[in-house]
């Protein structure tokens, strides 16, 4: 199948940041030519003019298992609130699972996200909601000491054999989860790390999101939690370490050091009143790979990335009563090319370059969006525009939604199960 | 005409908040009727069905004659922030403020926002734009000390020609503003306050937005600005005040003794890099009624009030290290019933209630609405959805908007002029 994207205003994303009028042409999976006046046949050809058209967004810290749960667990404190979910999430099917991951794939593709990272148990599960779909999800399959867990079986041998199942599946890719330092012993973390490192996939984890957490840690441990995890060598440039919230510049160098990739969650955090922020600023001083996430609906409660990118901008310009902190092109770094670095798929994806994957989307500007000039079309997407705004949404060269509507799968089916919850 | 609204989840925000399955029958420009099953003839009948309906979303301050630089101004502090823009702003034309008018009214519309109170100088364009548009324009003419003025002519006359002139306007409702203590003497203050009083208007002005401000006041005046305001007896009910973020609580103790309403920008806010939080939890505490505001689409970058709703609970949640601040209920009050008591017009406005005005909106909860209940309705219309998800937006028994499309004015004249600047 060949789609062509005319006369649009690209945002490509690349090493230039070049944002350029140009004609897209898809070839099956890949972009094949990106230039003024293309005039070729194609099998689908898409209208852009007064449109944006960017990569799709990636979101590197969700939990689409949880959907079903949107606006359940609402304006409590955090021990309360962690309380309630355990107990929602212990009484789960297989059928929830299943729907609530669809529903979080019809939401993202809706709103211009097409890929995302998962920490979840079941991942078997989000795996058939991602097929169907039509998305790519990279998903991890969360692991913790055995005391701690209701996963049934041992879960770093279920994270083993899901990751070895499902290698080499085309928009499937598994990896492996940590819940955190709190219910992961060093054993837990390194044989993890170990399977990781023998699959060749990513790791992905849980880091330093509360107060609460690096305290209690450094009472037990005398050691705060990525000091501890630099010094068992935990640390590698193929973690995802997602929150990081609470860290001193020291634990920031450790993760810079390392290669470490941050997915930084700012609604979530703000959401849950875990308190500061993310010392984003620092992380990016220190090389570390900064990135976006959702988190689940239920912390959030969407997962809508535009929100995340504007909530981002506005956190720590707040922070540190500077406006100029954290430009909007850095913002949108976060959201494309650093997470395709932190997946270890940038040469694939995270922009839009000739040779890369298509994973596209296009905006219709309107009404926020305008006036639409390119010396503010980066700051219109990321503080003015949002999810809605997106008309198409191509992954892997298929278009999954156009002029606003879900093609790749019956989101009516979704819908009906989530009336009778 | 008359509009039937069949099958809706109402989100009716009266006295008791309730949230019910009913149709809504509007009788020219009022509600004449709430009830299951209204079987009568209608104009239009519109489809609600696993739809919200909830009152049209007020706006307490912005400055819609702006929209036109949105984006020109991005990520630099404060001082050089307003120097680019007073100099943006000094070139302006007339065409140039009923043309952003009418783009920041379109966005409005298109988001379900059916009230605005702006604060600017040259009002009358503003009011051909709302005559256009359809919307509800509470207009405030800006008023300060002529030395500082670029205005024609003397800013008082000009406030009162404003007023005199556009009284007893069906839509369009005239008042007085101020600039701030910064450039308004107090002779400026109490003239314009005597102008509101004789007329019948409110007072609106921007009040403690920055720390310098407040602090080059005190230096000044040996007072702070909320408390010299009591003392020249300016504070009253008739006033809603912008921003006011540096206060201390004997200040709110004066605002809430008073009747001030106040309005909270927290978007503006967070993106200027002002500073703190306004200290709205301590606001409610002492009785000032607090609405919400998204300022101009300069410093947000959008008019979009959903956006506004959820970054206030996201910013004070994390500024007090707690999820439980600012319930969302509080924050849809903020945005509907407070507002219209704020503008004086909570007879009429606010709620979805028999004997109202039909100032009312639409919205498909997809995606990020799903799962939808009475038990999380509220929160999904806070956190979860944005301006984009309004289908209809009804504003005094006119349907404005419907299926996405702003059916009262043509859109494409303003997207004409925003091409050419």
């Amino acid at each position: 199948m060949s789609i062509l994207i005319k006369g649009g205003m690209v945002v490509t994303q690349n090493l230039d940041r070049k944002i350029m009028d140009a004609d897209i042409y898809i070839d099956e999976n890949f972009i094949t030519e990106i230039n003024r006046n293309i005039s070729v046949e194609a099998d689908h050809v898409i209208d852009a003019r007064n449109r944006i058209v960017m990569p799709g967004l990636i979101n590197t810290h969700t939990h689409v298992g949880m959907s079903m749960f949107r606006g359940a667990v609402e304006d409590m404190q955090l021990d309360r609130f962690l309380e309630k979910t355990f107990k929602l999430d212990a009484q789960r099917t297989e059928e929830d699972i299943y729907y609530s991951s669809l529903l979080s794939m019809a939401e993202m593709i809706r709103t211009g996200t097409t890929s995302f990272l998962d920490l979840y148990y079941d991942e078997h599960i989000v795996a058939r909601a991602v097929e169907k779909s039509g998305m790519r999800g990279f998903l991890s399959w969360v692991t913790l000491d055995r005391e701690f867990t209701t996963q049934k079986g041992e879960p770093l041998k279920n994270a083993e054999e899901f990751i070895s199942s499902h290698r080499g599946k085309e928009r499937v890719v598994p990896s492996i989860g940590f819940q955190g330092v709190y219910v992961c012993s060093d054993e837990t973390l390194l044989k993890g790390k170990e399977i990781a490192e023998r699959y060749g996939v990513i790791e992905h984890m849980h880091l330093s999101e509360t107060r609460k957490e690096v305290y209690d840690y450094l009472k037990k441990k005398n050691k705060r939690p990525v000091e501890h995890l630099k010094e068992i060598n935990f640390l590698s440039n193929n973690l995802v370490a997602a929150h990081t919230v609470w860290l001193t510049v020291r634990e920031i160098d450790y993760l810079g050091q390392s290669g470490v990739s941050v997915s930084h969650n700012p609604v979530s955090n703000m959401k849950l009143g875990t308190g500061g922020a993310a010392p984003v600023p620092e992380m990016m001083k220190r090389n570390v790979n900064v990135t976006l996430g959702t988190d689940s609906s239920v912390t959030n409660n969407n997962l809508d990335m535009f929100d995340v990118m504007k909530t981002a901008g506005l956190m720590h310009k707040n922070d540190r009563w500077d406006a100029s902190v954290l430009p909007s092109q850095s913002i949108l770094d976060f959201a494309t090319i650093n997470a395709a670095k932190a997946l270890k798929v940038s040469s694939l994806l995270g922009s839009i370059e000739e040779g890369k994957l298509a994973d596209i989307i296009i905006l219709d500007p309107f009404p926020s969006g305008i006036p639409l000039k390119k010396e503010n079309i980066v700051a219109n997407i990321v503080y003015a525009l949002k999810g809605l705004n997106v008309t198409h949404t191509i992954v892997d060269g298929r278009i999954l939604m156009s002029s606003g509507v879900i093609r790749s799968f019956d989101v009516g089916e979704v819908l009906s199960f989530m009336e009778k919850i």
